[in-house]
């Protein structure tokens, strides 16, 4: 396997961070929800005080092959902050060669520098090679949790409903 | 219904939040998972750069009567950062008079103020009464997505694997 190096984003990466979330909402067939644009991306992940982190992971002549995104949540109960995972990609001509694993270990290593307690992501319960390779590391699937998301007109109604101003 | 109020939460409210957070970790049948104290809360919550805030629900007499907490996540098929819901309890003495719901609310509009794509957050699927008013609301379970965290010795490990250093 040749080795695979991972490097931080600047703006200039903007066009190729925005490419491979397309890739993934293609591969996720989630593309009808795919929004974001290199000019949001630039100015959500390259601001002064970026919401989110995003790396590519690059063969071994440099080109990419990859890239992950990452923010930071907080647990309440450990008290401490945590490594959110939003996404892992890795372009299909590089599957099956452990650049997903170079990646996981990777935002490891940044969680624990971070002083995270933990890392999360979600997965689509039909993506079996992800799954295998998360339960294989020893992550463990928190089943007995529901993830709720309100968007659209059901956020904008409800906020319309509230008595006191922010 | 007596017209509740929520407000905003200093350093001060540390040990309050904490015996919130308590409250829910016992509520939700984990407490066993409770490491938070209300000096670690201090030091996440209110540093010049907090990771997540909170707000305190108060009765009509000023007494507190539930909380909120909450921190900023980012969808990247959207290319906009989302409101993510860490916490929502309000104590059994003032359960079934909506105060979960002015909670929802106002969140919904701290939301729509900072640009926020959606509202998101996590239910234990025995907490039917919860669910119900979500639903309710008009949020949507990610029934599709599987949730999987690394933890302890098992994130210990896999940063250990790492060839490169952050």
């Amino acid at each position: 396997m040749s080795t695979p190096k991972i490097r931080p984003t600047t703006a200039a990466d903007a066009e190729l961070i925005c490419h491979f979330i397309r890739e993934l909402a293609r591969f996720e067939k989630l593309e009808d929800q795919m929004q974001a644009t290199p000019e949001l991306l630039r100015e959500q992940l390259f601001s002064s005080n970026p919401v989110a982190h995003a790396v590519i992971l690059e063969d071994a002549h440099g080109k990419p092959a990859g890239f992950a995104l990452y923010f930071f949540n907080f647990s309440t109960f450990m008290g401490r902050p945590g490594l959110y995972l939003e996404d892992l990609f890795v372009l299909p001509e590089y599957r099956g060669l452990g650049f997903g694993k170079v990646l996981l270990t990777y935002l490891a290593q940044v969680a624990l520098q971070k002083n995270c307690a933990r890392m999360e992501w979600a997965v689509l319960d039909w993506n079996k090679r992800a799954i295998d390779l998360y339960e294989a590391l020893g992550a463990k699937p928190q089943s007995e949790w529901m993830t709720y998301r309100l968007t659209g007109p059901a956020l904008r109604e409800l906020a319309a409903q509230s008595k006191q101003e922010p």
